[in-house]
């Protein structure tokens, strides 16, 4: 068979702070990281800022921070800077996420917005489950309170094959996973930041769980952690190949990951275990079947 | 809201070896463990032995090892010891699997069993995926050789709420998992057999994946691990509690694993995270929708 990832490529995951106070400083910072990561490993194909990394994590900064994202205009500050960056290296950027507004209904999303080696915007994936938990002597967060979900799940072509989005909570729905992974996706690549109680509970399972019921890699990017912010991200952004094993993960501060995606071991899983091959759609439906 | 799960219950798994010659004697072995595990926790409501404990598991053997199975007929062997010994303890007996001769098309299935209180049998699952592996300088084995597949997902109605059954490698496929926990099971019980290679690898993971993904219990029962026989299960018969925690779990010999299911371990933790309402069935179909 052809393999659905066309060559070994290299990952980069950026794990670094935002800062709570100043735009300008994050998109530098960002800038920056990318540069140290292609210094350190120049044939990084595909560079992965993480979530909401040109804002505060915080529901009421969302807006103060947001740009609208269109593939016509790159002027905004933040679609400039990546266009840019995406062009300089000939990378892909699957650019974290960042608080999107919707000029015409002036609508809040959590949008990831993806940049080929063109630097052009190739597509974006607007959160479509928004994160509303409350724990019992725990945390309590609410999106809903200011931003609006997404409406479709997230495939998106690239040089190396193709790649599926989702945004941190999106994480805990098999779905969107199984629809890009039957859409021929090699990887799911979710920017996210779960907390410091969700984190260790759940983070590397999902991950895993995602990977081996498709037989794909999985990358979650997470900011570092800030203990200054509002938001303690819990960090340890990842890699999980195919067969659900982690290959890359950092720590809680700021770091650069890097990962190599082989075809080989997408291929050699599903030869040796031929779930993708032996599905039962004569007794349930296809998830992916009427999705474009 | 009112619970899946009627009341906290007991469940014992029982982890027995087969025997490679002697149907009879695995039969008394069977009742010999259950009432050894009713003995030491009288309270125990659901008992689980595990895959294929009435024959050796060797595709070679099943033919001589199967039974009809009708709820209408309860004097084969194996439906007769496991019809008492239920009606006997008034306890619901999943009854691993057996090797299923069906008369009509003379075609055989691993088949799930399960009885109530009253020594009826409720239902049965036949295993809907076949396990067909071929692991490079590994494991060999394929199950099509002489077994037929099932045609659909089960979920049985039984005292306590719903239950989902599921056989071995169906435990790879999540829809089957999804499907019963969408028809309000609380729990999906796969009895399986995985063995030396696949068994370290993934069966806590997929065990995990379909607890935290449905918030739902899992339970998975192995035969213990017999040098003797051709297939070397790996044991480690566990149960996983909603958020994905290994609350009870067995070594590799023979041994009966004890553990009670919580309703409020349920309503908590869906509470807490509240993926069960917050799918997004306008963006993806729901895979249980078309099921009866």
């Amino acid at each position: 068979m052809s393999s659905i990832l066309s060559q070994k490529i290299k990952v980069a995951l950026i794990q670094f702070k935002s800062s709570n106070v100043n735009k300008l400083i994050n998109l530098q910072n960002v800038e920056k990281f990318i540069d140290k990561a292609m210094i350190q490993q120049p044939d990084t194909k595909i560079n992965c800022p993480p979530r909401m990394f040109n804002s505060p994590y915080s529901i009421y900064k969302f807006k103060d921070y947001a740009e609208p994202i269109s593939s016509t205009d790159l002027t905004t500050p933040t679609l400039s800077i990546l266009s840019k960056i995406s062009l300089k290296y000939k990378i892909i950027l699957v650019g974290g996420s960042i608080p999107e507004l919707d000029p015409t209904t002036s609508k809040l999303y959590n949008t990831s917005i993806i940049f080929n080696e063109m630097g052009q915007l190739i597509g974006k994936h607007r959160k479509a489950h928004l994160f509303d938990i409350d724990i019992p002597n725990g945390i309590t967060f609410k999106e809903s309170t200011t931003l609006s979900p997404g409406s479709k799940a997230t495939t998106l072509k690239t040089t190396y094959g193709n790649i599926g989005i989702g945004i941190c909570y999106d994480l805990r729905f098999p779905e969107l996973a199984m629809i890009s992974a039957r859409k021929n996706a090699f990887v799911m690549i979710y920017p996210g930041a779960f907390n410091t109680v969700t984190g260790p509970m759940h983070w590397h399972l999902l991950a895993k769980s995602r990977s081996i019921d498709n037989q794909i890699y999985t990358i979650l990017c997470s900011p570092a952690r800030n203990l200054e912010s509002d938001y303690h991200a819990y960090g340890h952004s990842l890699v999980v190949n195919p067969k659900g094993e982690i290959i890359a993960e950092a720590g809680e501060g700021e770091e650069i990951v890097f990962a190599t995606l082989d075809p080989m071991e997408i291929e050699n899983f599903r030869k040796a275990i031929p779930i993708t091959t032996q599905r039962r759609f004569d007794i349930y439906d296809d998830v992916s079947a009427n999705i474009e």
